[in-house]
Parts: C-alpha cells; structure tokens; sequence
C-alpha cells in the first residue's frame, strides 16, 4: 500500500477543531489497514503570524511543496485585522495557492436534503442542487501587477489593482471545467463581463475556442457575471458547471454556498496541473467556511465541511473514489439520522458537539 | 413655474416600449398644468449604432449635458454581439456616466408586498425589504487604464483591465451614502475585498475617515464583498445602505435586485456632483433590468421600472418629492388592484399589457 503524505495546517478560529475531526478520522483509516497517511503540521495565517510574524514560514511552504495533498482549516479573524497587509492572515493561503499553483477551484454547491429548510430560498428552488463552481485560482486581480497604494499629496492616495488572465490561463481552466462537465450533465457555463471589461472580451473567446476545439459534446453557454448572479439566485439549478474568474468565483461561490443552505458543509478542492512524469498533481483542500472566530474554542463548529473537503482528497488526489463515496454516506446517514451542530440545528433534531459529530461520521464508516 | 428639459433615450430591446409609458405620464404632467417638462429625444446603444455605427452620437451627447435629466431605457441584444468593442451597445450608456460624471448610482431594492410571493426566496426573509445599494459609477476597473488585449505570439494573448480608486472618488461616493442613510435607518455597511485588493484597503480607511470626521452619527459596518454577498442572500433586511465600487456594485445591486422578486419593478439613478453655483446636479434615470430582446416588440414589458425611474427624477432632479410619492403610490395601488404584466402574473390576478398597466397607472394619479 502507497504512503501518502498529508500536510495538515488547522490555521484559526475554528480551524483547528474541524481539523481534529479529520485527524481521527486519518487515524482511524491508518489504524484499521484501510490507507496509509503520514500526516505533518504546519502554521498558516493568525497563528503563523503569532509564532513567527509571518502568515506562513518558509518552513511549512517547503512542507507544503513536499506534501501529496495539504488539508486547509482556515485563517482569519480581528484579532489580526491591524496586522501589515504582507503578514496578514490571507496572505498564507493566497501564497499556498500561488506557490502550488493551484489554478483550479472546486466548488461543489449541494443541498443536503436534510437541510433544504435551512435555505433562505424556497425549498423548491434548491432541493437537489448539485452544482460545481470552477474557480480560476491563481490569476486575475488577485495577482495581477501593479497592486499598489501611492501618495499623491494633498491628502489624495491612489490604489490599483490588476486583472491580468492570458490565453493559456484560460485553456487550462476551461479544461477542467468542460472534462468534469462530462462526467456529470454536460453542460458548461462560463460568466465574465465581457461588456466592460478585456479580460471578459478574451476569457469569452478562448472558451468558446477550447469548447470548439476540444469538447464540441459538452454544451457551452455564456452569461454576463452580474446576470449569472441573478440566475444563480432566481433558479440554481439551471446550472451544472459554471466556470469563472478568480474574482467573480470567488463572490458567486460563496453566493451558491449559501444559497443551499448548508454552508457549514461545502468543501472545496484547489488543484495544480498533473505532472506528465509522475501523473500526479499539488492540492489543497479546504472547507468554504471561514475560521468563525465567534464559535472558535466552544466545540460548536461543524466539522462536516472539512471531513468532506478530505473526502476530496480521497477523491482528487488517492484515487480513493469508493472510499470518498463511503465518507459521503456516512456524513448523509448521520444527517438522517438528526444529529445537527449548532449551525443547522432545527425543531426535533438532535443536538451534538463537533467531536461528536466527528465521532458518530466515523462510527458509520 | 419652471420648465425642466428631459432627454428620453428609450434604446433597444424593450426600451422604447416602457419609455412610451413614461412619455404618456410626462404629457399628462403637461397637460394638466402640474409641471412643465420639455423633451428631446435620442438614440443609444444598438439603436444609434444601426443608424450612425456608434452607441451614442455626438449630438446626443450634447443633448444629454444640456438637459437637466436623462432618462433611461435599456440597450443591447444579440443583434450586437458582432459589432466592434468600442461601438458596442453599452459603451453608449457608458460614455453617458463618464462624461456626464454620474458617480453616484443609486439602486433601491424593495419587495413590493404584493410581489412577495415572486422571489425565489422565502416570504419571511424578503416581505417588507428597503434598502439601496449605493454603488461607485464613473471608477474602478470600468474605466482604468491600461485595458488592453496585446497579441503575444505563438497564439497567446493577454488581457488587462485595471481597477483604479482615488481617495477623492472613494469620499463622495461615501458622503452620498451616509448622507441617504441619514434620511433612513442610518446605517451604512461598506463591502470590499481588503484582504485581497489594494483599492478595498484604501476603500476601507477613506470610508472609516468620512465616517469618523463628518458623520459619526451614522452606524458605518465594513464587510468583505464576498461574505456580504452571502449575507445578502441570507438576510437582506439586516441592511440599509450598502455603498460599494463599481464591479461590486453591478454584481451585488442585481443579486439584492433579483432577492425582490420585483426585477421588472426597480428603477435606478445615477447621479453627478451638485454645482455650487446652479445647485443643480446632472442625473440619468434607468430602469434596473435590461433590454430583454426576446420579449421585445411584444406589448409584454413591465412598464413600472421605467416609471419609477422617472419617479427618481421627479424627486432628486426637481424636488418634487409629492409627486413622487404619488407615482410610488399609484404603483402599489394598481398592483393592490392585481394588474399584473406578464413576468409578475400569478394565480388570480388579472393580465396587462404594457400599455394597459401605464394607462392604470395614470388613472390612479
Ligand atoms: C480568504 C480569502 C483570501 C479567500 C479569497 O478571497 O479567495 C476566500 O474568500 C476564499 O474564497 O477562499
Ligand atoms: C450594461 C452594463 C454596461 C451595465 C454595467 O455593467 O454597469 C449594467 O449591467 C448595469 O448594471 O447598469
């Protein structure tokens, strides 16, 4: 059996709990035969920052290099809201993403059937939501140079940020958006404003090329960002794949996350390209939630996103498909069964804390 | 009693259908002596692009300086997809916010009580919502230069757009904001991305500035733009006025748009910086949907948008806030009455054409 090498950074605020819940579930797996992990941690965001001024060390960026996969907690919180911008807690995680060359973000948007009242939407309008948002991850504004703030005197100060995406940038993440399309409803849709902006003019033709040249099976459409919100609201499941850019990705996942109502439970998987040598690829997998420094330390976070976001890594990274599957089930039968942390508890549900939400996913598998 | 001299540019699509209804009031408001508009009329968008191969004509545009408010229809369709950049159909209303300075848009999102049902969100998170997004119109990455797509060879291109703010811009947009929460709930929230981008950390500190020097009697909250996306979708009432850039703005005044359930119902002004001397401001007026070309032609259209629009007008370009309200009224009650155009039609009510429901509207007055 192939060791895989994990590198585990819990990160802030609830992040090392939710952590905790895959830690044993790893040990589990290790214990009973099933796979073999070795597991390192490292710091990343606040707490790199309180040990070591950094939002994460040299030490853990070559850890992270090494890794098979990473798993992510979280960073952030106030605590660390009047640190320098360099140091600051996103920082770490911006530099993973960056350094790994994570370019593709998944982001599946589900509805747990047991949680399509915990929507603000219509239970129509979500139960069985299944839909991928794919992210770009390491171009457009959040990277593009200039990014400055400068002193113009009079009390005037100039910032600016770059949106930068070039063709190749483009393919790749049309790639990866048209070939998971396939193994799902076959249908792409890929926003930008192409009405206002270039890069809009040049993701909108470089996909529809890629679409043409390479994947005329899958069905293509385009919407214009703003518009794609609105639909996104108005009737989710429209949609199968929606691929976008780093920015807008980043506003519309987080819109289809809580459209299902089970925020608390989305996980997400940043991947690299797949080396031709050794066929495998750099990943960090991390939950959608942030760090809730509100509920940090009070055993209240729900763990399922990051057990799930692991459930990624079995999946994208050990070709542990049916294993992920069993992982899958197991956080849907403790669902039905009505154990609920506190984030979707309701009327006749059963109240657990995240260990023993942890514990009782694990006593189903 | 003083003449006020309106530029109609009804545009594509459904354009000039709604604006015919705003035509008929503004004749009444005539006629019967309560006012006494003088109007032009002018082409934008696909329309003026069929007739001069531009968006906007140069007459148009000297129109439009001169008059004391623009009022709006909508452009574009796919009849323009092919047409060059720099003529297509939106650069017309763009060159409109930049020259005339309308740098401030103000986008009302309010659930009509008899639409309620029409969201595709809960009853209870959206009966009784009133806020207004304030968002940035003549900056950021609209109108930042470089923005440029440059041929790099071997079939590569490269896109850039640049996301530009200065601190004068980032001010008058907030005094615009704190200033209309002052006559609400006087509660501000600022969204950005300061954990990502430049311009939201100089978004965030000028805002907290204004606050702190010139209204400090107004509640100012900072959010990330993502996660207040989320909250939007979660619980809008938790707002009053949100004031954003200009790409957040689009992204997010669609989205609290869409949450109404009222898309067909919600006007939008954009306004310039009063003159000391006149004390008058320039100011276009545009319903918040768009163009819809496939319903276009059709006598299908909700004129109300279009109408409320000119409602704005009546109240921030010509201090008529009376008949404003009367026009708001009006509107509520042959809603109450259950007229209905076909996107809002449910169960019951009782189907308008778009002249029908300007005629009904009218009469009320
Ligand atoms: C933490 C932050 C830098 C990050 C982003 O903006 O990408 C987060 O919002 C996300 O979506 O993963
Ligand atoms: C038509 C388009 C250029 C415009 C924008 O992006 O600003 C529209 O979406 C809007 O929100 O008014």
């Amino acid at each position: 059996m192939a060791t895989h090498k994990l590198l585990l950074l819990p990160g802030d605020g609830i992040g090392p709990e939710v952590m905790g819940e895959v830690k044993r579930l790893i040990d589990w797996l290790n214990a009973a035969g099933i796979a073999k992990f070795e597991t390192d941690t490292g710091l990343v965001g606040g707490s790199a920052y309180d040990a070591h001024k950094v939002s994460i060390s040299e030490g853990d960026m070559a850890k992270a290099k090494d890794a098979d996969a990473v798993i992510f907690g979280a960073v952030g919180g106030p605590k660390w809201d009047a640190v320098p911008y360099e140091v600051r807690p996103e920082a770490g995680l911006l530099r993973l993403r960056k350094d790994l060359a994570l370019f593709a973000n998944l982001r599946p948007a589900v509805c747990y059937p047991a949680l399509a009242d915990a929507s603000s939407l219509k239970r129509e309008a979500v139960e069985g939501l299944d839909i991928v948002i794919v992210r770009e991850l390491t171009g457009g504004v959040y990277f593009g140079e200039p990014k400055t703030i400068t002193d113009l005197g009079n009390g005037q100060k100039r910032a600016i940020d770059t949106q930068v995406y070039d063709t190749y940038e483009i393919e790749r993440i049309g790639r990866v958006a048209f070939e998971l399309a396939r193994k799902r409803k076959n249908k792409v849709t890929s926003m930008e404003k192409r009405n206002v902006m270039k890069s809009g003019v040049l993701w909108n033709e470089v996909m529809t090329q890629v679409h043409k040249r390479e994947y005329p099976d899958v069905t293509l459409e385009h919407q214009l960002a703003d518009s794609g919100g609105m639909m996104l609201v108005k009737w989710p499941k429209q949609f199968d794949v929606i691929v976008t850019d780093n920015l807008f990705g980043d506003m519309l996942s987080d819109i289809a996350a809580m459209l299902t109502g089970s925020l608390g439970m989305l996980p997400s998987a940043s991947l690299g390209e797949v080396d031709v040598k050794t066929r495998k690829r750099k990943a960090l997998y991390e939950p959608v939630h942030g760090s809730a420094p509100d509920i940090a330390g009070k055993g209240l976070a729900n763990p399922i996103a990051m057990i799930s976001s692991f459930g990624m890594a079995l999946r994208y990274s050990f070709d542990m498909g049916d294993l992920a599957d069993k992982v899958d089930q197991a956080i849907a039968a403790v669902l039905a069964s009505g154990l609920r942390t506190a984030d979707i508890k309701s009327e006749g549900t059963t109240s657990a804390s995240t260990t023993q939400m942890g514990e009782a996913i694990l006593k189903e598998l």
